[in-house]
């Protein structure tokens, strides 16, 4: 069916998020992906990962295990490798960057977990790096921010952009999360005891702000906010209040919590993305494997006067990780569709980074961001 | 039953608030306010609402009735009366310094209700030459501020004083309220066309910085806020997102619109006050005449390690417009409880003031609302 050679793809680190959602997203999307090899620091957890792909996958070959307790199993000698045409990068958040670079020296096409980098700092000069060594020589490198390439958050971007709710005034994110010392998540050494700035807050933060950049209509210019930490066992913080100015002059509002000390402050929070206009507004709400956006929108009579309002309801599987791997195999083929790029999710570390640093005080976005 | 004589009282205003709020608080009171005189700019409002008195009070006299048609019944008239030892003002934002000066010149006790002032600058004059004047004298100028009577709100304060959610963390209100052309409140001509800073934001948005004045454990400090107008019918402004940092390090979001584009968004906001700890979490919600605090706390075994969280929920039936009249009649007889008090209110102004000029920067509250 496939007019273009399937790629060739290791993919490196093994933890819960490389298994758990790299794995079957892999499978879903057919023969786009060939998965050849798995890199873990230790033999043990690639080993695993290699078993547990040779299943989901169906693989008659096990995949090829690196790893760094033996020399001649190196990262290095993975990226030498000249029938591997593409890497996936999940490996913890301040490893990434020298991976990232590493690969696309060794003329690897990367697609990495998201946040771009750790800081704006080392994101700005990594795509600066890849962008006038490495992108100019054909090859790509997105970042797997499955929250830009959700089809729930298109739909919400789309119902904005036919004028459903009209021009968009004020806009609401909350996400209140309860974290403790059991999830599995939390379990993972480098969010234990992470870093990088944020924590969770970056970890997870970033996805909200990615959400946002998809459905508002204008970019978001300027942000405000406080920062704390709430909880004990998650520093360096865990709570971000925000508010927003986009540059159309609409504005919101960003809350974003792992502290919730129980887990009824988070389920009784009503976490989702809302956005106001002058003729309706949406809602946009994560649950149960689906995006589901809400639609509310004033209806008139042929005076213009409002009658009431009407209800559409559009509910989309949650397939963004396949839909990133499927972007990143087409950008492959030369069929970019300017989802996931480094630039873009830049922004998303950008927020993060402003609202942890701001006390109050207006950061300017754009200005953060650029590159 | 009382130790002390009945205060002789007349009404300053006559429109919706005075008929369908004040005229129910004063009758549940029983004897402690003798409503003998009301004042109205229209002969009409003003003999309408000396009707609905009689009725609503039970009592044997009509009310006397005084307004602007005839210099015989003049305001001064009234205020000239030996007999009248308090007044109620019930008048558009605007008009009240004046007419709350008036009154304490005529040496009557004065109830006004909120805002304190139309903005701070009046407020701190109006609070000077109280304080100066008038408060010397042993005369009572209080603020109707309903919601920082209300009993709900101090069984919030109370939780939260008691430990029961241990040290706040975070907080968050919310109200989303639609307002349209048919609106009783927006049918008021001065609601409609409002010559004072913020429109419904000021004369609804205090209610809330009350609540929470009252309910945190810790004044509010700095606030950062964006407000705009989303609706064209509700000028100047009708929307603010705000942060807000108090003193002990704590913060959270205020959102205060009238601008819902409908019914709907207002309905399915989710409107409350939530107070998250490090031990728990509250939620204060109003409906259906009642302050409903929900508290959530962390259950723990004799390690101290947790175990689940528990429910308690606090009902409270909203009085806090009787109880401001109360307080009112207690303070005129000696017993001053300190709540309604001009110098808290006007942090309740500062607040939306600092709101609507902050765009996006950190305005010191407590600076603002110094007298």
């Amino acid at each position: 069916m496939r007019s273009v050679p399937a790629k060739n793809v290791a993919i490196l680190g093994s933890g819960i998020f490389a298994t758990e959602a790299h794995l079957p997203a892999i499978a879903a999307l057919g023969d786009a992906i060939q998965l050849k090899a798995v890199y873990s620091r230790s033999n043990k957890s690639a080993s695993a990962f290699a078993r547990d792909a040779q299943d989901i996958l169906k693989l008659k070959n096990p995949l090829d295990v690196y790893h760094d307790e033996d020399p001649a199993a190196s990262l290095d000698t993975l990226l030498a490798r000249t029938d591997i045409d593409a890497v996936i990068v999940v490996l913890p958040i301040t490893v990434q960057p020298a991976v990232v670079l590493k690969a696309l020296a060794a003329g690897k096409h990367v697609l990495s977990e998201k946040p771009v980098a750790p800081d704006v700092k080392q994101g700005r000069a990594l795509i600066k790096e890849y962008e006038t060594k490495y992108k100019t020589k054909g090859l790509i490198w997105r970042i797997a921010e499955n929250w830009e390439t959700e089809p729930g958050h298109h739909a919400a971007w789309r119902v904005i952009q036919e004028g459903k709710i009209g021009k968009v005034t004020f806009y609401n994110a909350r996400v209140v999360n309860y974290i403790d010392e059991n999830s599995k998540w939390y379990k993972t050494p480098w969010r234990t005891v992470p870093d990088y700035q944020g924590g969770f807050l970056l970890d997870g933060g970033v996805h909200t702000i990615a959400a946002l950049r998809v459905i508002l209509p204008s970019p978001m210019k300027t942000v405000s906010a406080f920062a704390s930490l709430a909880k004990d066992i998650l520093p360096p913080h865990d709570t971000i209040n925000a508010i927003v100015r986009s540059a159309d002059g609409s504005h919101g509002l960003v809350e974003l919590t792992w502290g919730a000390p129980t887990p009824s402050r988070s389920s009784e929070a009503g976490n989702n993305i809302t956005v106001t206009g002058t003729e309706g507004w949406l809602s946009v709400t994560r649950a149960n494997g689906a995006v589901r956006v809400v639609v509310k929108t004033i209806t008139r009579d042929k005076d213009g006067k409002a009658t009431g309002e009407t209800e559409e309801v559009i509910e989309e599987k949650e397939v963004g990780i396949r839909k990133e791997i499927e972007g990143f195999a087409q950008a492959i083929d030369g069929a970019d569709d300017g989802l996931d790029d480094p630039r873009g999710t830049l922004v998303d570390v950008a927020f993060i980074e402003a609202a942890l640093n701001s006390d109050g005080a207006p950061v300017d976005l754009v200005e953060l961001a650029k590159v």
